[in-house]
C-alpha cells in the first residue's frame, strides 16, 4: 500500500463549493429561537434587526441541504484553504499506539483559527447588503482577528468588544486586530449601557463572552447601517464551518480511510458543529459514521454539567432565547486560558444532537491537564496548539492510549482549530507550574443553575 | 490555459532529497575562512573544535554538487515541507500591476520561519556525533525557536543566547523556546567572560548578534560534549537552506513559469542564499535565470554600505575571519525591529556572488517603509509577515509598480521567510506612528569602517 503522506492537501478544485446544512437532514430540528419579550418563535423580521438579511435567512433555513458558497467568498478561501489533514505520525510513535491519529489543522492562516471560515462569509453578506460596518465580541481574540481580516478585505468598519481578561492575557491580539483596521474595546466598558451596568455590579469584572455580546448587540442596534455578528453558537456559523467537515471527509476519502472516533473542542460549538456536520449526515442515513466526542473545559462544562433549557445568549438578556445546554446567562466562567471556550451556553444544533444521542459523548478536562497535552503534542508534532484545541488533543491522546491498552487499530480524527502563538503567557504559567485545573465548584454551579431555574418560573 | 492555483504545494514525493551545494558550480569560490590567530586558512580540525564534525566538513566542501539529506531529517521535513509557493493575486490586484507576483512562504511552521530547515539538520548531526547539547545565539528569536524545536525532537540540550533588545521586544519568543525545553539567556550576560566585558563597556547594551555569538561560542568551547551552532552566514546553513530554492524552482516548473526577478531579504544571508542557490546555478550554466535583488535594512546596510574585507563574525573577535561585506565587528546596529537582520557581516558566499555580479543588486529600506509594506501586504494577502520578510515585500511591491509604469508582464518571486506573530509590539509602534526609518548615520558608519580598517593594518 502507498504510504500516507504526513499532510494531505486537497487541490483547489476539490474545495467544497457549497455549505452543508445539516438541519435539512435532521429528523428532529432544534427548538426554535424565542423572541426575548414575546417568547414567540423568532421571525425573519426579528432576526433581520440583529443580523444582515441573508444571515437571518440562513439562521432559519432548515430545508436546503446545500447552500452555494458565493464566488467572492470562495476566492478568499483560496488564500488559506483547503487546510491540511495531517497524520500525527510522531504523536502515534510517542504514544506507541496502534491507532492512526489525524488532525484537521485550521491554524495555518493569519487569524490563526477556523473562525475565518465564517468571518469572511458574514462580512461578505454585510457588504452585499450595503452596510457600513458590523460589531462583534471576541474572547480569545481568534474570532475578532478573523473578522478584522475579513472586514479589511471587504472594506467594512468593525467594532470589537473583547473580553477584558483576554485583552490582559494577550494584548497582541488587540494589536493584530488594529493592524487590520478594527476598533477594539475591552469589555465590560463604559461605552454601552449594558457595559456600565456590568461594571456597576463588579468594577473589576474579568468580562465574559455573554457580556461582550450584550455590548456589541447594543451598539449595532443603535445604528441602522450596522449589524451584529457572532463567531459561534448560531446555525449560520455552523453552516459556514461545515466546510471543515466536508474537507476532512474528502481528504479521508482520498486516503480511503474511515474515522472511528471524531473529536472536537466545544465552546459555542462552531468548530465541533463544522467538523462533525457531514459525518452526522452519514449517521442519519445509516452509513458508517464515527463515534463523536465533544470536549469542553472543566471551568465551563456546559454539555457535561449544564441544563438543556431555554436561555439567553448574552448576560444582559437581550438576545433571543435558545434551547441549549447552558450554565445560565448570569454565569461568569473563571478567567481560564481557553478564552474561546468561556461561553455559558452551547449551539442549539449541538445541544439537540447531544440530547438525541447523535453526539455520543461529552467530557471535560482541567486546564493543567490540557496544557500538559498541548506541550506534549508541540514537542512531538511541532505545531503549538491553541489552548482551546488542546482539549481535543487531550481527548485524542486518551483515546489513543485506550487503543493501546486494548490493541485496537482505530482511526481517530480531531480538529486542531488554531495555533497558540498568542497564548504564550498561558504556556509560561504552565511551564512555571502556576496553572491549576480550575474546575467549576459545585456551589458556583448550583447557584448558576438556580438563577437559570428562576427564569423558567 | 488552466488557472494557476493560489497556493502551489509540491507532493511529498517531489520534495528534494539532496541539498544543492552551489560552491561546486562556482567558477570562483569565496576566499577561505582564516584562523583568528594564525590568519592561515581554517582547517577541518580548526572547525571541528567549533562545529560538529559533519558540519565542519560541509563548511569546507566545495566539490560535491549534491549532498543527500539524511532520512531522519527528511522525516522531520515532512512535518512542515514542502512549503507553498503562493501567487499573490490580491497584491497584484491592489497594485493594478501586469506583473505576476509569487512568494515562497516559509512561515507556516511553529518556529515561524525558514530557520527550521537548517536547525533540524544541525541538531541531527550533533546527535549523530553523540554530543550532549549545543549552544547558539538568536536575534529575532526565529533561529532559537527553530533550534529549540529541533533539539526537542532529537532530545539534545540547548542553551540560547538571545540579544537583549529582542528579549525585551518579544518576551513570548523566550517562552516559546522554553516550552520546547531550551534554556534562554539574554545577551550580553554575566554568564560568560565575553558578556561581562561587553557589559563593562556598556551596562545598558541592547546586545547584538555579534555579542551573542561570542557568548554562545565561549560556552560551547568550555565543554567537549557541546558544540556551537549558527543560524545564518555559514556555508553549511546556506547548503541546508538550498531546499527553499529547489522547491521554489520545482513549483515554478510545475506551473511552467520562469522568474524574471528574484528577491530575498538579507541579514546573514541564510534565506537569500537558500532561495537563490539553484537559480544562480542556472545562471552559471548560461540558462535563463532571474535578476536577483538582495534587500537589507537601512539601519544595518552591510551589502549596500559596508566594505568587502576580512572580518570577524563576532564582537569578541574569537571566530575565524571571513571575507565578506561588513560594517565592522565592533558595529552595534541600532535596536531596530527586524532583529534577524541585525548582523554586521554577510555570508561569504553571498558576499562573493554580489562582488562578482551574480547577485545583480542590493538595496536597503528604512523600517517605517518596510512596515508600511507589511501592513499593506497583510491587509490584501492575509498573511502577517515578519519585519525581516517585509524588506522583500517592499522590494517586490516597488518592482511590481515599475512593471505597472512600463506595462511589463514580468514574473516576480520573493521569499516570505516568516510570520509576524511575535512582532506585534513593532506593529503596534508602527500603527501609532512611533517608528522612524532608522537609517545608519554617516558618522557612525565612518567610525565603524575606521575600526575595520585598523584591523587590516
Amino acid at each position: 500500500m502507498k504510504t500516507i503522506p504526513y499532510k494531505t492537501y486537497l487541490s483547489e478544485d476539490e474545495m467544497p463549493r457549497a455549505y452543508y446544512n445539516l438541519r435539512a437532514d435532521l429528523e428532529k430540528d432544534h427548538s426554535p429561537l424565542l423572541h426575548p419579550i414575546t417568547r414567540e418563535p423568532a421571525t425573519l423580521t426579528d432576526l433581520e434587526a440583529i443580523f444582515s438579511s441573508e444571515l437571518a435567512a440562513q439562521e432559519l433555513n432548515n430545508t436546503d441541504r446545500y447552500l452555494p458558497i458565493p464566488q467572492e467568498v470562495l476566492n478568499f478561501y483560496r488564500m488559506y484553504r483547503p487546510s491540511p489533514l495531517v497524520r500525527a505520525y510522531y504523536l502515534e510513535k510517542e504514544l506507541q499506539t496502534p491507532a492512526e491519529i489525524y488532525y484537521k489543522y485550521e491554524g495555518g492562516n493569519t487569524s490563526g483559527s477556523h473562525k475565518l471560515n465564517s468571518a469572511i462569509a458574514q462580512a461578505y453578506y454585510a457588504k452585499e447588503q450595503g452596510l457600513t460596518g458590523i460589531t462583534t465580541e471576541t474572547g480569545a481574540g481568534q474570532w475578532g482577528t478573523a473578522l478584522a481580516m475579513a472586514c479589511s478585505y471587504f472594506d467594512l468598519k468593525l467594532k470589537v468588544y473583547m473580553v477584558r481578561c483576554s485583552v490582559e492575557q494577550k494584548p497582541h491580539r488587540k494589536v493584530l486586530m488594529e493592524t487590520y483596521g478594527a476598533t477594539v474595546i475591552p469589555s465590560p466598558s463604559h461605552t454601552t449601557e449594558a457595559g456600565q451596568s456590568f461594571l456597576e455590579r463588579d468594577p473589576d469584572s474579568p468580562g465574559s463572552l455573554g457580556m461582550a455580546i450584550a455590548e456589541a448587540l447594543e451598539v449595532a442596534a443603535a445604528d441602522p447601517d450596522y449589524r451584529y455578528t457572532l463567531g459561534s453558537v448560531l446555525n449560520q456559523v455552523l453552516l459556514h464551518q461545515s466546510i471543515v467537515g466536508l474537507e476532512t471527509k474528502a481528504a479521508l476519502d482520498n486516503l480511503q480511510k474511515e474515522a472511528d472516533i471524531l473529536i472536537g473542542c466545544a465552546g459555542g460549538g462552531s468548530n465541533l458543529g463544522g467538523l462533525i456536520g457531514c459525518f452526522i449526515g452519514d449517521k442519519i442515513q445509516g452509513k458508517k459514521a464515527p463515534r463523536i466526542i465533544a470536549v469542553e473545559p472543566a471551568s465551563c462544562p456546559t454539555l457535561t454539567r449544564g441544563k438543556f433549557a431555554y436561555d439567553y445568549c448574552d448576560s444582559a438578556r437581550k438576545t433571543p432565547l435558545a434551547k441549549m445546554y447552558t450554565l445560565g446567562a448570569s454565569f461568569v466562567p473563571p478567567a481560564g486560558h481557553a478564552g474561546g471556550l468561556r461561553f455559558h451556553g452551547m449551539s442549539p444544533i449541538i445541544s439537540q444532537l447531544y440530547h438525541d444521542g447523535l453526539i455520543e459523548e461529552a467530557r471535560n478536562y482541567g486546564q493543567k491537564d490540557i496544557f500538559a497535552a498541548a506541550v506534549f503534542f508541540a514537542r512531538c508534532e511541532g505545531t503549538l496548539p491553541a489552548p482551546e484545541s488542546a482539549h481535543a488533543i487531550r481527548a485524542a491522546i486518551d483515546e489513543a492510549l485506550k487503543c493501546k491498552a486494548k490493541r485496537e487499530k482505530k482511526i481517530i480524527v480531531f480538529g486542531l482549530t488554531g495555533n497558540g502563538y498568542f497564548d504564550l503567557a498561558a504556556y509560561d504559567a504552565f511551564n512555571k507550574n502556576l496553572l491549576e485545573n480550575n474546575s467549576l465548584g459545585d456551589a458556583t454551579l448550583a447557584q448558576a443553575l438556580k438563577e437559570l431555574a428562576n427564569l423558567h418560573q
